[in-house]
């Protein structure tokens, strides 16, 4: 008798060890081959899986798949697309239980955030409604750290390391041309919704760094005044003053920064990201010279600085999904289950997806200082394990080398499908 | 009798490796205890010196010393400050004799670029048209790697490898989110000037990463036509596009584009540096999603991700700067002189400094491919070799450890001098 195939897709934005949880989910299957035969990747996430775009992962080496732990981005292609519910859209989850049905895919490995736990749990319910045989695992992953029940997110503990080496990095420099140039630098960082990536920021100061560092939080409305003698008070004791903006930072009337329209001293309007509006209001405001960083995706593809303890979570938590699966969990999430902060010790334990989708993890108000400008101790004991250990790219002529999968499409069987 | 102090001074913008030159010039000179005595370093560059505000680098221990070699920014601060003609300010000459003067300092040693050359060229005729005994070295260091007669400039190698492997790891990003999102990565370097560092985004893509990759170069006007027509190839064809943007890009009548005062569809006028610039034209004339990342200071401070052959080669430069002034070799600079592409072989030599003053190397023009947005093989020979080796920073609970030295003042013994 044949084995059942597996289909698994990444979903949303990538990170930079979004394949370590795949190569976690491909090698997992391969070593029970008795009971999954090949594993199918949906070219661009679930679009994949509607329109029949299906890669054949079998087709790849064991050493491409290992070397998917090095190589940031989604191996596959990812996709923003979020199911819409069966009443709204029937004809979608008929069409991907026909896909199912012709490729005789019967587990289902969904890695992403939010929207895609939603997806994933919407997937796993087809079986009782639709009388398809199909086990669905949500793989998690996102930078923005928001899934519940799980210590993190994969993905964040890279983007937590990265945005507070550069922010330390850049904080000597900064330190070093003050006396006749730069006094002010900001970088805005990810985390639209919550902030988790701009309380990372503030692990650059410690007490062997002695950052005059300032955080804008989105959980705080921004206010210009004590901002600017906050800043003003670093300048003139400590020369310089560094600081990370939240891209999602807002005003007391709720309106993002970056949208306010403000317009300088020669009436041009402002349109720049929130930490380009707050450095010019500085300028504005003190006078002072700034420079201003935008690491953008840097921040969530930059392999070459990920953590291990990311890399061992996001494969744990690829690894652990087939494990479910061949247990027969249907609509579950492994999670990150802290067990100690110092040493950080953590294990992989199954959540409901119904625990999940749609629920929004916040950064705990008591992350935050009463000035609302830092970091607490609290918050340094959740955030530091995470970006502990180093993960090495492996280099080749100076540059990290990754891994390009040879992406072998499987032979269509099925008319097309519009989506 | 007392032996004779020598004077350090760091200059102009610092970068990830200037430090590892401080280490080369104070463990040379401890080295040679015999011949110098103490190493005065000037607080913040040369107006330490006309300020008599020095930093006795005998406090720090040798540990510490070696620890400079992985900390980025200027350990002993850095100055913007170029001393005018011995005509034009002879005041300033006479404070800084009278400086050296009072604390015995006949070695001067001065780390900088373009600039501090010509600083260090005045200041090694002091010797000779005011008759004080000083022998003058300057210590190269430009991420900008404009100084003429030298193979590279000590910081520039680290940038390349910096913004080489960032483009990378982003376009891996964008390649997975291009399905249904961001379509265009735009990201802007250094290099005002010439395009040293713009070229070296090119080592991103390359026959294993076929990266659709367009750089944008000072040395070539911008052509709003043919660019969007370039993009928009690359998008047809692959589905993305990465542009890699030197700061200093100008259009055809030679004006800055981040200075034209672009006027969006609502009249908003952009006032956004080359990057975002070039990234709201893209979206205006194809309607593209983007998103663009300014890296700023991380890409000259990112001593985490320092090419070995940088930090070696900055190493070296300050330890001969020493050996050359104990030969008495006044008004030299120790090159870096290639002597093999492959393996990348070379050896440091003495250049007089007046045949490196006031000069620019500018990018050659074989190196960028005949359509204006590529790299040629001879620009990869050249570029590839000085992005080679790691040389890993040490961690500590996740993130880079860093040398903090003492920076104890040496006692004045003078009246204060205003600059």
């Amino acid at each position: 008798m044949a084995k059942p195939n597996a289909f698994y897709a990444q979903s949303g934005g990538v990170t930079s060890t979004i394949n370590a949880s795949a190569a976690g989910v491909l090698e997992t299957a391969r070593a029970n081959r008795s009971r999954i035969g090949k594993v199918y990747a949906g070219r661009n996430g679930i679009i994949g899986a509607l329109t029949e775009d299906l890669i054949d992962t079998s087709r790849d080496s064991a050493a491409a798949i290992a070397g998917l732990t090095r190589t940031p981005g989604g191996a596959f292609g990812s996709c923003r697309y979020k199911l819409k519910s069966v009443d709204e859209n029937r004809a979608q989850y008929e069409r991907l239980i026909e896909v199912f049905r012709a490729h005789d895919i019967q587990f289902f490995f969904y890695n992403g955030g939010n929207d895609s736990a939603d997806t994933c749990l919407k997937v796993s319910r087809l079986s009782a409604t639709m009388g398809y045989p199909l086990t669905c695992v949500h793989v998690p992953k996102t930078v923005d750290n928001d899934l519940v029940a799980t210590d993190n997110c994969p993905g964040f503990g890279s983007v937590a390391k990265y945005v507070a080496t550069s922010m330390r990095e850049a904080a000597y420099d900064v330190e070093s041309m003050a006396k006749t140039s730069t006094k002010v630098f900001v970088m805005e960082v990810m985390g639209r919704h919550a902030g988790w990536i701009t309380s990372a920021v503030g692990l650059a100061a410690d007490d062997a760094n002695d950052i005059p560092l300032l955080l804008l939080f989105p959980e705080r409305p921004f206010n210009e005044a004590p901002f600017m003698k906050a800043v003003q008070v670093n300048i003139e004791t400590r020369g310089y003053c560094c600081i990370g903006v939240s891209e999602g930072l807002r005003n007391a009337e709720g309106k993002f920064i970056s949208e306010l329209g403000l317009r300088d001293a020669f009436g041009h309007a402002q349109l720049g990201g929130a930490g380009e509006t707050v450095a010019k209001l500085i300028r504005e405001n003190l006078g002072h010279k700034y420079h201003q960083a935008l690491p953008d995706y840097l921040q969530r593809a930059a392999r070459h600085l990920a953590s291990k303890t990311d890399v061992d979570q996001s494969y744990a938590v690829g690894k652990a999904a087939v494990e479910y699966a061949l247990k027969g969990m249907n609509g579950v999430m492994p999670a990150i289950i802290r067990t100690s902060d110092r040493p950080y010790r953590w294990k992989i334990q199954a959540v409901p997806l119904d625990q999940i989708a749609n629920r929004e993890k916040m950064l705990p108000d008591d992350f935050i200082t009463p000035d609302g400008y830092g970091i607490t101790p609290k918050a340094r004991a959740y955030l530091q394990p995470l970006t502990g250990g180093e993960a090495a790219a492996k280099y080749k002529a100076g540059l990290p080398d990754f891994v390009r999968l040879k992406n072998v499409p499987v032979p269509k069987k099925l008319t097309p499908f519009t989506i």
